[in-house]
C-alpha cells in the first residue's frame, strides 16, 4: 500500500495526494479509541498524522499503542492543508507499518543532565532544539561560502597535517606520520598566503585543532574556521571583508532559518539590527575604556572574558578592535607602522556577551622582519623556509582572518556554549561518541 | 596615480577605463624600444599589458627590464577590448610600480622534474596548469555542495578526531588526545548513519586520512571525501543518487570551467557524453568478464589496477560495480538477502581507466548481525556501543556512498596523479611544505 515517498519539507507539493513518509515517531496522543494523532519527524520535519476511525482500518487503530518514542515507521495518507498544524499540513492517514520498533528511549521529554546528553550525542541530535542549532549551522556554512564565491574568491584547501606549528606550540597534536612527527593543524592562514599569491584572492575551510586544556564555554578542540586571504589587502579592507560577511550571513539566515531561530527564542529582531559598517575602535582606545571600567586590565594584554565582556556591553552592534599589541601576536603579524609596538590586527567581537567571533590582520611581508620575529619567537627556521619563499618571490601585501564557525552559530542561535553548535564536539574529557 | 583596483575576472564591465591591477608578473617581451609587452597574472585571469611610446612616461619604458618573472607590481591602465588577446582584453598601461623584484624565481619555463615541482608547491601552484586543476577542483567541490543542498539534504559534519577505527585498522594514524589514543577518521560514514537518523538525508564533507603505505598514482594519506547518507534508501536508489551527483557535476563543470579542461588538453567531448543512466554490472557478471579477460583475477576478491583498467576498456561512460562479496567489505555492509556471500554494495568505475571514484552501500540493520560481524572483523564491541544504539532505537535501512574529491578532479581533468588535484597533497614521505 505504499505510495510515492516523499519528505515532509516537499509536502506543500502533494496537498491533496496519497502519498509515503518514512521517519520515526516524535510523540503520539489519542483523543478516545475514534481519533488519533502521531507526530512523525522525517528529518526535514515534523508533521501530525491523524489516524481516524471510517479512514482507515481497525488493524491500524489497534496497532497504534505499539507507536513508540523514537520507533521507525512507514505511513501513508492524504496530505492536507491545515493552517493550525505544525508547517501547515496534517496526513490523512490511511496505513503505517512499523519498521523497527523501539523499547525505552534513552532521551525521554523529561529534563536531562548535559553529561547524559553528551554522552548521548548520536541520539540528542534527533531533538528539536538539536535539529534547529545544526540547520542553522549548515546554513551559516552554506551562506559563508557563498558570499566567497559569489565575490570571486577561490575555495583552496589548506592541509590538516602539517610538520610544525603556525598559533604558538603549546597547543599542537602530535600525529605519528610514518616515522616522523606531524601536527594537526591549528589554522590554515600560512598555507592560505601561499594560495593568496597564486589565486589573487581565496579562502579556505575545514577543521583546524587547539589542545586546549581549558574548559570553557567557547572553546572546543576540533573546531572549523573559514579563512579568507587577499593579496594586497589593508586592514581597513580586511576590515570591510569581515563586516560584509557577518552582514551577509546574519541577514540571510534570516530568509532560511527564522523559524529554527525562533524556536530556540532568538530574537531575530536583534539580529536583523546588525548591519555592516561596524564601528572601530582603536586597542589603545579601548585599553582607556578598561582601565576606566575594568579593574584588572593592564595595558598592553590581551583581552580576556572580562574585558571582553565589559567592551561587548558597550555596544549594540559587532564592532572591531584593531591594532593589538605586537607582542601578545603570532610572529607572521604586520608592525604597525604609526606604533612599532602595536600590529596591524583586527578582532570583530559579537555583542550580547559573544565576544571574538573574528581575529585576523595584515601579514608582514619583509623578509628580514619575519627572519627577526621567528627567532624572538623561537621557532625553527628550517620549517618555514617554505614560508619565507613567499617574501622572497613576488612579495606583497596580504591580510585575511579567520572566523570560528563554532562561536558564530552560538552568537546567531542565541546559545550559551559551543558544544551545541557542532555534530559531535571534541573537548578535554570528550572523545566520544 | 592609483585607479580604481579590480581584478582581471571583472575587467568586462570597464572597458574604456583607466582602473588598477594588483599581481605578478608572467613574463614580458618587447617589440622594438617603442613597444613592450607584459603579461600580467593577479590569480584570477591573465592580461596582456601594453607599453607604448606616446601612452605613457619615458622612464616605465626604461623601467621595463626591472619586471622579472613573479615580481610583484600594481599596473595601472585603460582596458581595451582585443579579440586577439587571451581573455579577449588588453590594458594599456599608463604607469606601474613594482612592488617587490623577484630575482631567480626557481620555476622557470624549462622542464622540472615531479620531485623539485613538489619541493615548490607553494609556487607550483602559480603557474596556469596547477591553476587549472585547482579552480575545477574548487568548482566540483562548489556543485557537489549545491548538488546536495537543492535536492534537501543537510550537510552535518563528522568528526575528525574519533576514538576507533572505520575502515580497518591497519591505515589508521595515532593522535595523542590528552593521554588517551585517539585516530584520524578513515570516513564519516558512522557518523553519517547517525546523524541521516537524525536529519533524514544528509551529507560531510571534509578531509580522511589512511596512512597508506603504497605509492601510487590514486593514493594520497590526506584527502577530501564527500559522503551522502539516505535513511531508508535502498542500493539501487543509491547507486541513482550517485549517477545524478556524477551527471550533474560533469556537466555543470562544462558550464564554468571548459577553458581550464581544455587548457589541460582534456576533451571535453567525451565529458559530455557521460550521462546518467549508467550501466549496473553485478559483481558476479564482472568476474565472469574478468576470468575470461583478466588471468589473474580469482572470484571472491576484490578489484586491483589490473582489473579494473580491463573492465573499464569495455565501457565509454562511468558504470557500477554491485553486490561485492561480503567477506572483502567493511563489518557494517549489509548482506545480500539473495546470496549470503554477497553484500549490498556498489562501486562506480570511471571509465578511461581511472576506476573506482565512488564506494558505498547499504548499512546492516540488525543489531543481531552486526555484533557477530564485529566479532568476525576483532573490532572492540566498546567502540560500538554508540553505533549499535542506532538500532536499539529506531533502526532503519540507510544507504550511502563516498565520492573521493581527487580522483574524481583527476578524472574530470584528464590528469595522471591526484597528486595534482589538492593544493599541499600528503603522501608516503611527502609532509611539505
Amino acid at each position: 500500500m505504499s505510495k510515492k515517498w516523499v519528505y515532509i519539507q516537499d509536502l506543500g507539493s502533494y496537498v491533496g495526494q496519497e502519498i509515503t513518509l518514512k521517519g520515526w515517531v516524535y510523540n503520539t496522543r489519542s483523543s478516545g479509541s475514534k481519533i488519533k494523532f502521531l507526530l512523525l519527524r522525517d528529518g526535514t520535519g515534523y508533521i501530525q498524522c491523524v489516524l481516524f476511525q471510517g479512514e482507515t482500518l481497525q488493524e491500524y487503530l489497534d496497532q497504534f499503542s505499539l507507536l513508540t518514542q523514537e520507533s521507525s515507521v512507514i505511513v501513508t495518507g492524504i496530505v492536507r492543508e491545515e493552517k493550525r498544524a505544525l508547517g501547515g499540513f496534517e496526513l490523512g492517514l490511511t496505513s503505517f507499518e512499523i519498521v523497527h520498533k523501539t523499547e525505552d528511549y534513552p532521551i525521554t521529554p523529561k529534563e536531562h543532565g548535559t553529561g547524559f546528553l553528551m554522552d548521548q550525542r548520536h541520539l540528542w541530535i534527533r531533538s528539536k532544539r538539536q535539529h534547529a542549532v545544526l540547520r542553522v549551522r549548515a546554513e551559516v556554512i552554506r551562506l559563508c561560502r557563498e558570499f566567497f564565491d559569489k565575490n570571486g574568491f577561490l575555495c583552496v584547501d589548506a592541509p590538516i597535517l602539517t610538520p610544525s606549528a603556525c598559533e604558538g606550540t603549546t597547543t599542537l597534536f602530535e600525529v605519528g606520520y610514518f616515522g616522523e612527527k606531524a601536527y594537526l593543524t591549528q589554522s590554515g592562514q600560512l598555507y592560505s598566503e601561499a594560495t593568496a599569491r597564486a589565486f589573487g584572492k581565496v579562502y579556505c575551510f575545514g577543521p583546524t585543532f587547539r589542545a586546549e586544556k581549558s574548559k570553557t564555554r567557547k572553546h572546543l578542540t576540533e573546531f572549523w574556521m573559514l579563512e579568507p586571504e587577499v593579496s594586497f589587502a589593508t586592514l581597513d579592507e580586511n576590515m570591510e571583508l569581515a563586516e560584509n560577511l557577518v552582514e551577509y550571513v546574519i541577514q540571510k539566515i534570516m530568509e532560511t532559518r527564522e523559524p529554527e531561530l525562533k524556536s530556540l527564542e532568538r530574537n531575530c529582531d536583534v539580529l536583523k539590527k546588525y548591519r555592516a559598517p561596524f564601528e572601530r575602535l582603536h586597542y589603545n582606545d579601548a585599553a582607556k575604556m578598561l582601565e576606566k571600567g575594568s579593574p584588572d586590565f593592564k595595558y598592553g594584554s590581551d583581552f580576556g572574558a572580562p574585558q571582553e565582556t565589559f567592551l561587548t556591553s558597550k555596544y549594540d552592534k559587532p564592532f572591531f578592535v584593531h591594532r593589538f599589541p605586537k607582542a601578545i601576536k603570532a610572529f607572521y603579524m604586520k608592525q604597525d607602522p604609526e606604533d612599532a609596538t602595536l600590529s596591524l590586527s583586527c578582532d570583530l567581537l559579537a555583542p550580547e556577551g559573544y565576544g571574538e567571533v573574528i581575529g585576523g590582520g595584515c601579514r608582514e611581508e619583509s623578509i628580514d622582519v619575519l627572519l627577526k620575529e621567528i627567532e624572538k619567537h623561537k621557532l625553527d627556521q628550517k620549517d618555514f623556509e617554505w614560508y619565507l619563499d613567499l617574501r622572497r618571490y613576488g612579495s606583497a601585501p596580504s591580510a585575511g582572518f579567520g572566523l570560528g564557525i563554532e562561536r558564530a552559530v552560538a552568537w546567531i542561535c542565541g546559545i550559551e556554549h559551543v558544544r551545541e553548535t557542532i555534530p559531535f564536539p571534541r573537548m578535554l574529557e570528550r572523545l566520544r561518541p
